[in-house]
């Protein structure tokens, strides 16, 4: 444990996975501003306040929960302000989740559709479900004092293994949520089709480059 | 290298593994065979075309290649046997893949629908492809005679973690499959439904016990 980590080639691919990060935010942003209605928790129109839902779970969810996963590679700091970090971002990702959750349910309210009948919401909750187990777990495990340090030791590879699953799992979420919302909308071609595809690429791309820039770290 | 792998705690996991992979088989054949049409890649009904992709898309191909994936911890034998049995298992999942991708082009023909136009047929064709490339990449580097052992050391990292990105792309196209099929078909309620949200877990469920079953014995 050296303390400090300096630029090393996994951590290039950590750039790339803030690129597809944030290329996923912008062409969010653009389908639901300017193709679909806008975003408002508190509004009249249930279609804009679905749009929080997708956003909110993209942007507040996946992608702080990969930018935590990451911590320990981009936040060039002593190695404990770096678990505070990681603890840290997923606690935001956990509560703007919440918020984004709290989005779908008040729109199946108003619009009258009942909750929880879709593959992608029984992926979504699980998911969502497990990742505060997840936290709960590593939170106990690795940040309250231990008597003996050969309980944390055994929990890595599982705390490890496990943070990855959640991490697909989530973007399995959200592909599955990208691909009933534009089946719905029965948009096949066209110009919004093309943008929530690239959008849904670049989601899957975020996924597998911090999977990849965490794993292949542990190799070196 | 011992040759031989005898019942270690993470083989547990594979056994897991093999009972989602099995359960998702019945499901999706009870799902094609008694609420849908049937299969027959040559038949007048479009949709008895159809519905051979998704069962050789999970039975040839993501199944296939997830017991390639375990064949170090399941096939009790010498490490070469082993890694014929990888490789051979792999090339039986694309064998299969492909008959699956031509019954889906065949019933959009059939149908008039223009080809590759969702999210889903996205991921599913980028998977594909990157599957065949990591193939004919391991086979060059870990089936071929080498000047050099290191090239093959170096390449293993890669070649695990590419392998696993793969594995849950595959699922992402599966669920995304699942989620465009249902919301076409419009089933919101009802048996179907339910039938086909337990089919996505067990497939999730399978690509997790996979990936994990895999991850873990990496850690003894
Ligand atoms: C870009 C991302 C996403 C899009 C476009 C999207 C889209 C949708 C749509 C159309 C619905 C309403 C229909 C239904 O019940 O299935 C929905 C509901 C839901 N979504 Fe998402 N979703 C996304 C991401 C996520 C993520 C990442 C999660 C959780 C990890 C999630 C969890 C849920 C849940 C639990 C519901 C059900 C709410 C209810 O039944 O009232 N979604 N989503
Ligand atoms: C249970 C699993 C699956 C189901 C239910 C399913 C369902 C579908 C559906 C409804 C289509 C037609 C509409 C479209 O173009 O998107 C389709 C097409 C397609 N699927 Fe799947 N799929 C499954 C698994 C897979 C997998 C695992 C792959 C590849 C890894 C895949 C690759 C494709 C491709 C490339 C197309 C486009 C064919 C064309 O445009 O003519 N599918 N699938």
């Amino acid at each position: 444990m050296d303390g400090y980590l300096y630029w090393r080639p996994a951590s290039r691919l950590t750039v790339l996975a803030h690129l597809f990060g944030i290329i996923a935010i912008v062409l969010l942003l653009v389908w639901l501003l300017h193709f679909r209605e806008g975003m408002n928790l508190d509004s009249d129109n249930p279609f804009r306040i679905f749009n929080v839902h997708p956003f909110l779970m993209f942007f507040g969810f996946i992608f702080l929960a990969g930018e935590a996963m990451m911590a320990y590679k981009t936040v060039l700091a002593a190695r404990n302000v770096q678990k505070v970090a990681h603890m840290f971002l997923h606690l935001v990702a956990i509560t703007l989740g919440i918020v984004g959750l709290h989005a779908v349910f008040k729109f199946h309210d108003r619009a009258n559709i009942r909750n929880l009948y879709s593959l992608h919401s029984w992926i979504g909750i699980g998911t969502f479900s497990l990742y505060i187990l997840q936290w709960l777990f590593g939170f106990i495990t690795f940040m309250i004092p231990q008597s003996s340090i050969d309980g944390r030791a055994r929990a890595v590879p599982w705390h490890i293994s496990g943070g990855r699953a959640l991490l697909y799992m989530a973007i399995c979420a959200a592909e599955t949520g990208l691909m009933e919302k534009v089946t719905f909308l029965e948009l096949q071609h066209g110009r919004e089709t093309l943008l929530v595809n690239f959008l849904g690429l670049a989601i899957l791309l975020f996924g597998i480059t911090v999977d990849v820039s965490v794993a292949l770290a542990r190799y070196r």
